[in-house]
């Protein structure tokens, strides 16, 4: 198997300075692993539906889930949400401080709160009291649409400055009274003002975890250009301890991009990766249609293999060698290889099977159905 | 209209210190607005096909094209292409130097060339002398999975060093020839490689300007994952001047992703800009098919208008109100906002429609079917 593609450089990255919190078993920050969340687009009414949910996400990656809690009708089936899922849940509230306590006391392992909307900061001295006396982690999280009422007419301060300073203040309100189980999130629409402020909080809050996100960042297409550009150009520089892609669409796709960020960035693969070719004039295969028959059919395994799909002469023999299997397609036909090394010539019909033949080959069915680097 | 989200600060970007050049009337470099490129998929010899096919590009923005010459064959297609384009052609040439020489005279707006795959820098050079008579710019083309015989064992270089210095030893052959009009590339299939390949040449070679893109960057979802962060980054740090989205997918996804790109980057803008929410357990409407029907719309308008689909109080009024156009959901309602100020509830059927009536006010009906920030 070729070593991970992305190794490591540079200083010791932001993120492995950051206090370690245990969100329901899953550690977050202090260079844990960087960790997928997302969240339910269901009403906790529906429990069965939202389990269903919390289930089939998990099995695509997803390690902490966030649930709405709207008002107090919701809270029993939050309840019950919480004690059935297989991953720990966290409480979105807004509003009303009432609710974030009693999610606290029916099972929710994380908090996620801006004091900016809770009404006074008397009402946020109520959560922090019964978080710490329960061991619950909060994340305080400021978002451009919602900013606190000191902060929405600072002409003095850029968008990402009034964001970060918002959440200090907070912050510091929080250690004040002895509190230090926080997350930060700082989200914007915008990608520039998103990065410039986690960049001013991981300065000045070194050692508090950060959750990123671009927020609102729209359909499948637009959110994960956003997510993508704005996430992992943090997580290149090494901040962010765990994140949310945020789309206008099934949680399930947020689930997905998260992955192929954290692959795109280097930190953590789930399963191959496909390197393929854009096509042009010079390919006589049809290598969109075996690109995509390929990547259906790695959905099944579970290694971090890297296969190569390659149009033509010019850069196939070079990708299809340096990775784990690859072909590399002439007029009709494919030279498959396995480990650096050519094997065979196909014709084009039978490349899909041939590369799912070697990966089988080089893959121990250890019935294993998630694979992680780093 | 709202101001461009991003406003450019810190330092004087890199790529206001290339050189700039002319590709059949398009400038690259030296701070001309980042150009989006594509490449087509079709052989030349389906001239008609390539024709039809760069005219629907350059409807959805595409701005330079691309043409693999694979073979003597293609040179007369290839003729009548750039003869009948309305778009400045790029011929792709690898390993016979004569196609290069032959599609300069047949009128390619540039030459893409990795002279590691020429053969030999005598055929290089006779490649030089073509176009420095002719003033047609080149790209050189340097690419992890071709990389020159001279580099791939280098075991003392790590993969960006590699592709740097090769880069940066054909630069220098050209240069003592007297030849300048160059645009460099170095592309691998690994976000980090690209990206710190692209850091090098930016630091090493400040004058010359840079075409950036992660090859083989596989399917469309992956791809666009991986371009939008590797691109998107360099971007965001200033450097490069044109760049090629590689997607496994119809060309007019790359050129579709290319601008969602500049879009995130806050570099330019073609059309309107979608803020909506994830939708959650508060969403009290079918946001993402509110969502879904706006977008679809949208793509009649050409104004660089923000509009905000939110789904409920949270963050609603706030994205609302900043938007141009925005509605602000309820329990099967929405509040509409123009230009900051509420204008009045609608029911969840009506919301798209108010939207684009909304939207259509704020738009001077002046025909004009590209907008453009920057």
């Amino acid at each position: 198997m070729a070593a991970p593609p992305h190794p490591a450089s540079g200083p010791r990255p932001a993120r492995e300075l950051t206090c370690r919190l245990d969100v329901g078993g899953v550690p977050v920050g202090g260079g844990a692993p960087v960790a997928v969340q997302s969240m339910l687009s269901l009403p906790t009414a529906d429990t069965e539906g939202c389990l269903a949910a919390i289930s089939e996400l998990a099995a695509a990656g997803c390690e902490i889930i966030r649930v709405a809690v709207p008002d107090a009708a919701s809270l029993p089936s939050f309840e019950a949400i919480c004690a059935s899922s297989c991953l720990p849940v966290v409480a979105d509230i807004h509003f009303d401080h009432r609710l974030a306590i009693e999610a606290c006391r029916r099972g929710a392992a994380k908090l996620r709160i801006n004091p900016g909307t809770i009404g006074s900061m008397a009402k946020v001295d109520a959560v922090i009291e019964e978080c710490g006396s329960r061991g619950i982690p909060v994340r305080i999280g400021v978002n451009a649409g919602s900013l606190h009422a000191d902060y929405v007419d600072r002409t003095d301060l850029t968008l990402p400055e009034s964001l970060a300073a918002s959440a200090e203040a907070f912050v510091a309100h929080f250690h004040e009274r002895g509190f230090d189980q926080l997350v930060l999130s700082a989200k914007a629409h915008s990608v520039r003002a998103t990065v410039a402020a986690y960049r001013l909080l991981a300065a000045r809050l070194p050692n508090v975890p950060l959750h990123l996100g671009v927020t609102e960042a729209g359909t499948l297409m637009q959110g994960t250009v956003k997510s993508a550009l704005g996430i992992g150009t943090l997580l290149l520089e090494g901040i962010g301890d765990t994140f949310r892609v945020s789309l206008t669409a099934p949680p399930q796709d947020e689930v997905s991009v998260a992955w192929q960020v954290l692959a795109a960035a280097g930190l953590r693969r789930r399963g191959p990766e496909l390197v393929s070719c854009p096509t042009c004039g010079r390919c006589q295969v049809d290598l969109e249609r075996i690109a995509s028959e390929v990547e259906q059919r790695l959905h099944a395994v579970s290694e971090p293999l890297t296969v190569a799909v390659m149009g033509c002469a010019v850069n196939g023999p070079g990708e299809a060698r340096g990775a784990d299997v690859g072909v590399a397609c002439g007029r009709g036909k494919g030279v498959v290889f396995s480990g650096g090394k050519i094997l065979y010539t196909v014709d084009e019909a039978m490349i899909a099977d041939a590369l799912l033949d070697e990966i089988e080959r080089r893959t121990p069915s250890d019935g294993a159905n998630v694979s992680v680097v780093s």
